[in-house]
């Protein structure tokens, strides 16, 4: 480790939890310099929802790079370009009766969300954009000034501007419809929230505990940003690209937002690559207004072309409902050994489970990976063990870490019974 | 281009002035979809300081892919980057006495930019940071706010804050040392310049139209700023990887950065790679206050620690040397040709012929299209024609597109003399 | 009119209701130019808790202005402002076992609210403050931010930033209690609500439509404040000076807020003095940091010490809570006459009352303007008549006034009664 | 001093150069209640330009309070605002050619500069707005981010935005006009300053150091934001009603700025009110966007509307003249003794000398007081002396004053003779 201790800056975080040296990968497993193989349940934060480097997916990517197809190309075309939005279109956009226009921004979530928010702000003429109490949205300014983490926040060196955060779904308890708050600030013109240009908007906050937005509280949440002028960007970068099932996490609840920012498992094999998805009526650019060196990543074109045949037919969709049902009944399971505060929630293959002692998370992923399996927090608290395996992960393998889960939860509960079972 | 034009958004830029549908690319050659070869003196914007796909580090990266190299860590540790940080500390910064920390943002420029400006601002507990007239350092919220490219500035949708713009060198004249007024401003507590947490700077401005920062100008600015306690921060993400010559383009003036940012040609593949340096005492980032997904881009580190054994003795260098005096030599040729008052300038491997007439620029880059070389415009009317070929070029490829360049002038000139000699 | 319809700026507004010339005027009652008399329930927006140029407050000025008093003196020390001191300390602050230090800012309630979020700021380090919905704090850009009403804030001409707008009491109704909301998002450290350097509030929003945060809301806003270390504003602009029957409208609450702001009818005549009130603690400015030509106005000393003899006995204090039971009584009645869902609210002698339809509040004031009373709307749609006559005011005349109150309704509601019992 | 001392916030300042406690004051003259008597060359910062309760302006004053004209209205008409308004057109805006629309904001200077700057920006739709080296213009947040003060402005206790400082006449030295620098900004879209809705200056910068800018200067910034169409403001609040010989201090200049902004001595008396003169066609406000209680403050109308009678001829015009011979002549004697590097400068009855030691003018300041001299420093160090007689000053009273002045730094000098003539 003496390489990274001595010359990486001290912002390194995930190696400090996960102390392995990784030298490659396959499906669902990784295996560090010293040969020790581990099980996936983490998945590069959603973005290997294929698995290491899926044969299918490589060999398209090997066939590229050996014919020399072009690497790089700005926001020129190309062929490699050309086939991923066609194809696109073919397998995703027309079946589902979606129209969007493509904007490639930067290869990265926050730049694709920069640039959602710039877009709304301009066809509105509005400053103001609403985000949710824990979304993450990214790190560049404007994309975490709708990041409801106060210590990424503090990371800004200034204040975070032309914002507000308003309650999520569930933010103040099972009763209240936390949208009736958001609609009485926008009816009444005292209320001090400027009308914004956008809402943007996780259905599955992955970051921030794995909090799942009911699909009557989406539908209003569309209708209400329908009635007033307002652009709703749903930002799918970690729950899309079918991580809940469908294609896009917003599916269930039948909407269809006016910008989409997709990004992660997009290119399907873990290069970087963002795309935003505008309504033609929003696609108000001017040519350049908003650029970026790595638009056209030629090769993560390629990869995610070759990841969209896993759409043409439902198999995968159907293959992630039943694990969910796998997990689902497991983690219920694996909650009465925590106490009974312990609960669990999610969608498709993103399920969390909070336990009552919130640092309990922490130490059953330290056990867990002790045991070979990586599987990390989430929450403001890092109180939430975030499940997100590859959805092509055997059931075998799901089945095993399950078990290592199931495992490290009983040891820490035989070890301090008392602590796990009743919070602080 | 029927893909494009219906469904690509109408922000796409490059590809209107280059309307070819690109395939396959080797060295300083392109090839479109029809067959046609155009050479290459764009370089994806100095993304391909290296050429196309170069062989030496194609193999690395193939060897990489086929042995199932994980390709995904965020940043948890992998061989990948390890081995990049040590080749980077032993053939880069031990040579040059320089002592910097890594660390890896999101693999794009603007991220770096963000990074260093956040870890600036928090180091000195300030909020303004000053950037120059004409500076250019990405799309995102903070990055944006130092770039002087009022179009791009106004796509934000929101004002640009806690930033001034102060005048480059050469802005107010050969005469004039814009250093001058810096000095002033941060002397007189009553400027109105609230005391800056930074200062951000390209020591030759590309997409500004190859403006080029004196030797005595850079030294200055780094006695001022280190004087006031102001961190200085080099941008080096377009001309920095060889592009000046040496590998990073401060080294001529002798200065030492607080930060520097790479990206662009780092991974020497045109693979998205972002780097930013930190000075040891200057890294004072809590971990994971500032993350991003795609920062454990193995991919990436492998080709750039391929590109780097490039750096292992000083021929390249002495190349990039041996190639500008025959661009200079060429291009004040052709700037007698375009007429007295045509300017040649530029450091190194990128040049830049400015035109009495702004609109020339435009009108030899596309008679050079034609011709079947690519060459963009830069500068904030696109008045400048910008040199940006491959430092691998050979002779003969460099001279052809010179010879390409001089035929399009040539033929403008005659077709409208009048028009070309004097500007409007 | 001529003059002012040629010469005066698009801005004025009230004169457009109340399109008189005054000349004179004396207690309880205004005369115009034509020699008409209008009794007054609007006491120029709470200036005229004393009524107009009551005399014993006229003597002390006339002999100060006569024996050639100092005039102006910035805030340099004067007789005046010493003997101002140190009878508000006995008179007020003694009394209440209040210890509270003095800053004199520019003489409007604005500039003193703009002094107290600056040192709350600068006190905790803290950028952000936060206002309530319908809050009205100010028209300069620092209290434009805490203020709610869409149309002012929108004047600003840039986006107001650094606060965030909670809601009020009642605001979400009657069942919900708003402070359920702030604390959630300040004990979820993920809210994307950075830790506020203060709360700024009236106790009784005046302009916001006579909305009245209940003893209980009161003490509990005080006990979140105090425990996250959140400075404390009470705004007591408006409805300070014995408006709602003890001098602080944050008395009945036995609250004691860290800053308290005050202006209007603190110089009991008219003429502009603002302070400051200052928890010694909190009192940590520089010299000079914070500065104003018109802090040192004498005659405005001069007036407020004399206007506080009024404060010596609680003579002054059992006549606004008679009053108040007569006009609530009154109002109530009147509610009856505009229909069912006519509402009467307030404290003290500030009295609204909200009719179903909302446009008759401003009908009803016209109305009665044309019979002699001037009484004015408030709320976000002008939809609460809002009675604010001087705190002197003879019974009689009270009775006169709310006899022309309720003709009007009974006048409105007979020429049109079906559109005023039920709102469109 | 107990009172002050004990109760007064820290943030007090003037009190602590001059600690008297005045009491009365009459014409050149203050008495403090130990009955010294002071001279004033200070004026209450400009305030009293007219000197201390003139007896002319006095009776109008007492007389409108004695026939209990209205003291306080708000924005309704008066009799007291219908006059001022028709003398202002009379005796001022007609015999110059000159046609302003009247707005009276808050009756403070900073009130007017941010009536002043939301106007501007409402108007060209921008939000930008520069601000000049060493200005003040107010300490509320709008007017504070446009004044020059390092130590003010970091009392806002949030980053000072929409602004940008450009340096006033002379700050680059008596050989760069530096408007070169602000036209080269203007004219380059790749500045990085976005194009200003507004630009404030003071033709002399009195707090600043009475900085002078030349008629040349003015007339070119006239010329350059008519053409850019840049509203350009005249903060006229502390030169403006004759302290530089003509009524507004632009006049020398013969330019006609969009909008002045007056205070300080407007009302005559020491008063607080102020005033917005808007071009007609951009008098764009809505009624009531901007607003405030004491708008409409009537004994402050009918002091202005008295002073306002000693400009139907040129006699005090001429009279400044006159005296500012006298001033200038003998502050040149004054620089001669305190040493060669001593400069005098000014433009009619404000006048500075700025010493080569900055802490000299401060030791003047304090030795005039103990001889009976009220005179300020001012500039970013204190480094000037600045004299502010009041224009009304007999002949006699000014030489005395003088005198005292030039005995200060005679004894000074003396004492400490070489520290004083040449700076640390």
């Amino acid at each position: 480790m003496n390489t990274f201790e001595q010359y990486e800056s001290e912002v390194r975080g995930y190696c400090r939890n996960f102390p392995a040296i990784f030298s490659s990968a396959k499906g669902a497993w990784m295996t560090d310099a010293d040969g020790r193989r581990y099980l996936d349940f983490f998945c590069g934060a959603g973005v290997l929802n294929y698995g290491h480097n899926p044969d299918r997916i490589k060999q398209a990517l090997l066939g590229y790079l050996m014919r020399d197809g072009i690497t790089h190309t700005l926001d020129m075309y190309s062929e490699a370009k050309e086939r991923f939005i066609d194809q696109f279109n073919e397998v995703i956009l027309k079946p589902r009766g979606l129209h969007y226009k493509f904007q490639f921004p930067g290869p990265t979530g926050t730049n694709a969300v920069e640039a959602a928010l710039k877009l709304a702000r301009k066809v509105t003429g509005r400053e103001q954009v609403v985000g949710f109490t824990n979304a993450f949205h990214g790190m560049t300014l404007g994309a975490l000034a709708v990041t409801g983490n106060g210590f990424k926040r503090a990371g800004a060196g200034v204040p975070l501007s032309h914002t507000a955060s308003l309650p999520f779904d569930g933010f103040m308890g099972p009763e209240s419809d936390t949208l009736d708050y958001f609609e009485m600030m926008l009816n009444d013109d005292g209320s001090g929230l400027d009308l914004p240009a956008a809402v943007i908007i996780e259905t599955v906050q992955a970051e921030g505990g794995v909090n799942v937005a009911s699909v009557a509280w989406l539908q209003r949440l569309r209708e209400i940003t329908a009635r007033h002028g307002i652009v709703l960007i749903v930002d799918d970068i970690q729950v899309g690209c079918g991580r809940t099932g469908k294609f896009f996490s917003f599916e269930e609840a039948g909407i269809v937002p006016d910008i989409v920012t997709l990004s992660k498992s997009l290119s399907g094999y873990g290069l970087p690559l963002a795309l935003v998805l505008i309504k033609p009526e929003l696609d108000q650019w001017a040519p350049g207004e908003h650029n970026g060196t790595f638009r056209g990543h030629c090769p993560a074109f390629v990869t995610a072309t070759a990841a969209l045949s896993l759409w043409k037919d439902d198999q995968l969709e159907r293959a992630v409902f039943a694990k969910q049902a796998i997990i689902e009944k497991r983690l219920a399971h694996i909650a009465t050994i925590a106490g009974a505060e312990a609960t669990v929630r999610g969608r498709g293959m993103i399920q969390g489970i909070e336990f009552a002692d919130p640092s309990l998370a922490g130490k059953v992923s330290a056990a867990c990976f002790e045991r070979g399996l990586i599987v990390e927090t989430a929450g403001i608290d890092d109180q939430v063990l975030k499940l997100l395996p590859s959805l092509t992960i055997e059931d075998s393998e799901l089945k095993l870490g399950l078990d290592i889960i199931e495992d490290s939860v009983r040891a820490l509960v035989k070890a301090e019974p008392r602590e796990l079972r009743s919070a602080a």
